[in-house]
């Protein structure tokens, strides 16, 4: 009985975290795929930062489509730290696979972040966004700061 | 008074061109962030390619999460084609900026058919996205035919 359990669960494991393994042929597409949604989001959040620090005119509309882009962005890249792909053109830092947990929390935070940013940007005023913009980027920095390389 | 319209027309064309200038600090910048909205949309694109096609089992959530997930991207790569970004490690090919009205009717036609490839895996059903993927499909190739170099 116990080793039917047992086989049964390594079964259920291997099916479950098998759509996310096949998302991606290879490692490398993996990378590639989560450095090109990083690149994503980091040019609609720019456009956000820029906003939230003056250096361009706050337009409301442009917020809201901005934060929309951001919010769905965050939520891609991280079925793309697969097993194999810490190697190659990445400067995703080892402590990805060896702190998982810790990973997933620093992940977790920056996109309930950006939720926040997402209603501050909805809310229609610049006030509303500079204040949410600052711990936002500051999730986006802390994950930098422990998971990727200089 | 005709010239003073002209001025106008001119300053007015500057401003609206700007804000779609400024998103990109270089012309590099730009090239990179429309390589990798298409490389986002793709992967989840043939993540349903792979349910319309057979080769994976149809997963109604996961359908509506992944044409979400196109359906932003697809409008996203149009406003990087800016001057000068065509050239360095791009497969743009010059008729983009040549035939900018026939490109134009080939990204519109593409996020009309995403938008239907939407609608239909909100249907919740395999036949429905089997409906809509062809169409959509084409319309990534017409598009690669005309104006990605090989």
């Amino acid at each position: 009985m116990k080793q039917t359990l047992s086989t049964l669960a390594t079964v259920l494991a291997i099916s479950l975290a098998l759509p996310v393994q096949a998302q991606f042929a290879k490692p490398e597409d993996a990378t590639k795929y989560r450095k090109a949604s990083f690149n994503v989001m980091a040019a609609h959040f720019g456009r956000l930062g820029a906003m939230a620090n003056g250096r361009a005119p706050y337009d409301a509309k442009a917020a809201v489509d901005n934060a929309e882009v951001v919010s769905v962005m965050a939520k891609l890249p991280w079925s793309a730290f697969v097993e194999g792909s810490d190697k190659g053109d990445t400067r995703a830092k080892p402590e990805i696979w060896k702190e998982s947990a810790k990973f997933k929390d620093a992940a977790d935070k920056m996109q309930a972040e950006m939720v926040k940013l997402n209603t501050a940007a909805k809310a229609g005023n610049i006030d509303a966004l500079k204040v949410a913009f600052g711990p936002a980027a500051a999730s986006c920095k802390a994950c930098h700061d422990a998971f990727r390389k200089d």
